[in-house]
């Protein structure tokens, strides 16, 4: 399986996923500066995985200094937060991971920076066990779900590589395959950016799991033909009332599945629940650029000029299209108003 | 708007559709054999615009030896028959004009080359008005069932470019135009080939159409929002009991304006209903080459060696899906198949 993120003494090794699938590349980071920027420039993307290599960027903080005095090291480690910090600020799961460092490194700031350091090194492998135990959480309840040998489709990438090691959505796949339970997976290309031929595939592949690309608009089509029984995608966030924002694209996939009467997963860490947000509806989707869809491939493909619409997310209705929202804590079924409301009263 | 095939004594005109949309660039064809091999290359596509192509060619021969004795001129016209109707051989209206091209020529195959040469080009000028009405009488009758002023969805390119003048399903939008009326355009890209995107968008922007490009996942995403009245799309093939084979993507369009409430018109030439084929399950769907979708503009954007699934057409379950199917000679409404049977029994 792939290793996106490792930590060894005064190095982290980030798979570049700006260079896959072409080159399957690890960058050597070896300050927190250049965590900062691996960050900025999308070397590493997926909100968990950006916890995590953030926490291991203040990691690189202590290695620096070995031999700083206490105080000399809360220059570096505040320089090193406040960095790390602007890096990629909507990223929530990068202010929790920072914030659970710097709750670790507080009452132990005064001892010496070696201490300090394994501290550190703890709580980063905390928070990357944590992600990880989730992941499996959601992989074990989704292969009660699936089907062994069944055609399953996913769209977008909710991977290891976003994640750690299992990812939420391929999590059942990748989990299954190390059990010799195998799946026939469809990865739709998810266009504008293609997440699905890039990252979903490669994985999968890497793994040595049975996939095959599709173009988006096929989706429809591989379903009418009866070779999907599940379809299981991650998300970007869950509303109080189970309405699933996900990448662009998800929306139709999950009107297909309704009509072709195909199961419709979303797996969902507690984390990607929004309890503030009543309904999908209430969700502002960002727009993107233009250049994504009319030259997306660094080749122009439509006319200069043409006006664009190109939503990142869109918004799927949970008691309507989602038959089942998998968490790390258990399956949700509709009306998911209720079973969202039990499951954090538990 | 745009003249895709013009013939004066001498030449025939072809917009070079493989440059669109960089560049609207004409090619001057003045033999036979050169408009084989344009037709041969893509240069000129779709089905009714490849038979007004190749009836056009064939007036090149009289052009080319007007001193010829008709004993001569055989020879020539044989010749260039051959090579028009070797050039796309899976394409029926190629056949169907060749043909048309060839009964106009043997009851005067002894008369000098000069009256000939006016006979064949005023059959191919019958051939041109002819589709040129079928796309008029389409565009009248899908007119009476858009409203002025909505938002209409298509898929894929059933223009001008690939018919003659108004083509079919952008035949409303395009006479619309000449009269006032406006529509609001959402042309999905139409992956793969990218039709939507290069074609589509192009012919309606030249026509001074509001066109907006999206990626094909969007489309379920634009109907949510309210913005699309009507979906209209062409067609490869209708079968006797209404089914539609159409560019791959249709069929997952016409799922998301059922779930929708939005009217799905499939706009079809009677030269595109095939009587002979029952239903669509029947339709032998193309599959075309993985480099399509894994570098489809040149450059690789899927890992080596990943299996791909790449079906060029869909089938459309018409008394499920298809509000109305739009002919020159009416508009029919489920049950298909008696609509069909009543329609070619008149």
């Amino acid at each position: 399986m792939v290793k996106n993120i490792s930590y060894t003494a005064g190095t982290v090794r980030l798979l570049d996923q700006r260079r896959l699938p072409l080159e399957e590349l690890y960058l050597d980071i070896q300050s927190p500066q250049e965590m900062a920027e691996a960050i900025r420039t999308l070397t590493v993307r997926g909100a968990p995985a950006i916890g995590i290599a953030a926490a291991y960027g203040l990691c690189l903080a202590a290695d620096l200094c070995p031999e700083c005095t206490p105080d000399e090291f809360e220059g570096y480690f505040s320089n090193a937060f406040a960095l790390l910090a602007a890096s990629r600020p909507t990223a929530v799961n990068l202010f929790y991971a920072l914030d659970r460092m710097k709750a670790a490194y507080l009452p132990i700031q005064t001892k010496p920076v070696a201490i300090i350091r394994d501290a550190l090194v703890a709580e980063a492998d905390a928070i990357s066990l944590r992600e990880l135990e989730a992941c499996r959480a959601i992989g074990e309840n989704l292969l009660t779900l699936l089907e062994p040998g069944s055609g399953v489709l996913t769209h977008c990438n909710a991977g290891g590589i976003a994640t750690v090691q299992y990812g939420t959505a391929l999590a059942p796949l990748l989990l299954g395959k190390e059990r010799g339970i195998d799946f026939k997976v469809y990865a739709d290309e998810t266009r504008p950016l293609l997440q699905g031929a890039r990252l979903t595939a490669w994985e999968l592949m890497e793994a040595g799991i049975d996939v095959t690309l599709i173009c988006d608009s096929m989706a429809a089509r591989v379903m009418q033909e009866g070779k999907i029984q599940a379809v299981v995608v991650g998300c970007d966030r869950v509303t109080a009332n189970g309405d699933v924002a996900n990448k662009i694209g998800t929306y139709g996939v999950a009107l297909c599945a309704k009509y072709h009467g195909i199961p419709f997963y979303v797996a969902a860490p507690l984390s990607t629940i929004d309890l503030e947000t009543k309904r999908g509806a209430d969700i502002v989707i960002e727009e993107r650029g233009a250049e994504e869809i009319t030259q997306g491939f660094g080749v122009r493909t439509a006319p200069e000029q043409v006006k664009v619409y190109n939503p990142a997310f869109d918004v799927t209705d949970g008691d309507e299209l989602v038959t089942a929202i998998v968490t790390e804590r258990g399956i949700l079924y509709p009306p998911y108003q209720a079973s969202i409301a039990r499951l954090f009263q538990d």
